[in-house]
């Protein structure tokens, strides 16, 4: 393949080894480098729920995700920007990635009204009416200051038909253009006269649903509008089975530069951060890891644990012989179950870290393996591993 | 003072230097050495409330407590001595003293009925009837396997009348009697034929409510009973006025032999601790600081702190300007505001950890004051700034 275009410093994108479309790669942005593929925890309200900036920086985390659209409500864009912005404010000084609100304007909100301006919707938190459009959303994500920013998107259900999906698709890519010329106009403007310009990046979302020419479509638009410094991929892992999901990968692989980062959206579960990757993903996110753990569920190498089941009462094992991460490291599975059974916080810290551990180790060990020539065998056979055992037997 | 004959290795306790009754000491356990006064946090499920051991251990903590009534419910004394003991089993590799479940059972229990014998109670979990005496408990305790436990005794209301305080007091000192002969008999107990012998110390508990002749009267019978490892000052911050309290301290540290560790159970706040350090007291546990980290408040060199209130909602100082905690060097009010409000369990814990150090930073700053010759000063000082100041005052 003919070298890409480099990025606008201070962003930077190599592929350093490719293992069919796998890739590994260096992801460089205003604070500091991601190796990727990785895996991106969520920090809807400017927390990773439950966990420390130090315990995420510890297990290896180099980006997170923050939302937009709940940072907007709580404790609002003013507040966070006038404290010197999200990575100030959180207490995180690495890579922060802002989604635009789309997925929460379409799946929280209610009394929902989408026009080509923009959508008007109640606030989840309190009722109140809100208007977002494509401009307001870029000074919302400018005023957070994350590094990567997502433009602002019509997302819909899962299995739309194409009729719905073209629409939503085409409405996006008309949002995208209003969000590219915003961002510019953001771009050269200055808080103070003497402040200095806040280097963001702009993130398109491809939509398209399960439809591949939608998809197809979608991308050559985007792609000819500009020479984009990353792509999103939205409306996948919205209930559609899992091989349209990895179809539709497929299409998104071969439509898109591969001299840019890939970001699939929302996505996910140990087994869908390997499929993607397998076909040119580069970065994910998923609330999973913590959600999971706050539900007494974690990842491990022989599938999914429950904590709470009581075979594990006095199981003196940890959750997975194979992980390094603090909780296997220094406590039995008896344990866990005991502080998840009586509800105690430190539980669900432990499970949440230890999943947040998993899917950021699983995407290093990816990794290496695209860069020692060792992917497809060892994907093959986390899979198989993965999906045929059983995490709690004995051994 | 004539030298006190040493403890049974391996416990020692030794009073380095001492300001008027305050002394500043080492108490040394299985577990390792305790710099003395220390406040020790509560774990009461073999967890303090969402705090992490590594978290305790750099906030400087050396000892915490445990409660074998909670833990007898759950998740059971034989699960836990199964799994190798209460420091396995909650990754802490430090001091660990249990609480004997008497203030539990006379709190918490419903449809109490005691007798000579022993308690008859319901458990606050299931409903279940159960027994406690003063075998039991050495059995109960002896199995969790905390470095030093306490006795099972007879807990009243903090302002009972002098009757009332006599009986219970005079039950705790025959219930003394008997949980000694229990120890004694368990200290001779191998588990296995190949078991190295378990060192615990056992501690007798001081009642006597606000009656200084009930207390100087238990104080004599307790320490004509044995040459006993240290001391529990009991029924006490249970309602009583400070200024009895205080009188109460008094009063039994002229009563107790120096040589020994006073651990006044229960207490507390930080201007307690302060008094309590005054009227030699060596060691305090309350779950104070988690408890009302949860709530919303902190421990201020200026008093306490609330962060629900709507002035920090901007405020980029963090909570205590004078403190080095990882919440404070690494936080804002405004921060630690959102958190709470948003429910998100960070917050509870960023501010439990505070609180935390707070109390751990207090005791070893009066250690410094009485060892460096300045404690009386400092300790007038301190209580000032901490009874007329406003924290959230801006400065």
């Amino acid at each position: 393949m003919s070298a890409p275009a480099p990025l606008t410093a201070p962003f930077d994108f190599d592929v350093l080894a490719t293992a069919g479309a796998a890739r590994a790669g260096v992801f460089v942005t205003p604070h500091g480098a991601v190796e990727t593929p990785a895996f991106m925890p969520v920090g809807t309200l400017a927390t990773v729920k439950s966990l420390d900036p130090d315990e995420l920086r510890a297990a290896g985390v180099e980006m997170l995700l923050a939302n937009a659209y709940h940072l907007s409500q709580r404790p609002g864009q003013a507040l966070v920007r006038d404290l010197g912005g999200l990575h100030r404010f959180m207490g995180w000084d690495r890579p922060i990635l802002t989604d635009s609100g789309g997925f929460q304007v379409f799946s929280l909100a209610t009394l929902r009204t989408v026009r080509e301006e923009g959508v008007e919707f109640r606030s989840h938190v309190d009722g109140a009416t809100l208007h977002f459009t494509p401009e307001s959303v870029m000074r919302l994500e400018r005023d957070l200051g994350a590094d990567v920013i997502m433009q602002f998107d019509h997302v819909i259900p899962g299995q739309s038909e194409a009729a719905a999906a073209r629409d939503a698709s085409e409405r996006s890519l008309r949002w995208l253009a209003r969000c590219r010329r915003e961002f510019a106009r953001l771009q050269e403007e200055r808080p103070t006269l003497d402040a200095a310009p806040l280097p963001q990046a702009l993130f398109p979302i491809l939509q398209g649903g399960v439809h591949a020419e939608l998809r197809r479509e979608a991308a050559t638009a985007i792609t000819g509008m500009d020479d984009w410094p990353g792509f999103g991929i939205g409306g996948l892992s919205v209930g559609e089975p899992k091989p349209d999901m990895y179809a539709m990968l497929e299409v998104v692989d071969a439509a898109l530069p591969r001299g840019r980062p890939r970001y699939l959206m929302g996505v996910g579960f140990p087994e869908d951060l390997v499929e993607g990757v397998r076909r040119g993903v580069d970065l994910f996110d998923c609330v999973a890891p913590t959600r999971m753990g706050r539900n007494g569920t974690v990842f491990t190498a022989d599938g999914r644990l429950n904590v709470k089941r009581a075979e594990l009462r006095s199981d003196p094992r940890p959750l997975d012989p194979d992980c390094g991460c603090p909780t296997c490291r220094r406590f039995s599975r008896a344990y866990l179950r005991h502080l998840y059974v009586t509800d105690e916080m430190l539980g669900m810290r432990l499970l949440s870290l230890h999943n947040v551990h998993f899917l950021v180790s699983l995407m290093r060990t990816a990794r290496q393996a695209v860069l020692g020539g060792t992917f497809d065998g060892w994907s093959d056979d986390w899979l198989q591993r993965y999906h045929s055992s059983r995490p709690d037997a004995s051994r």
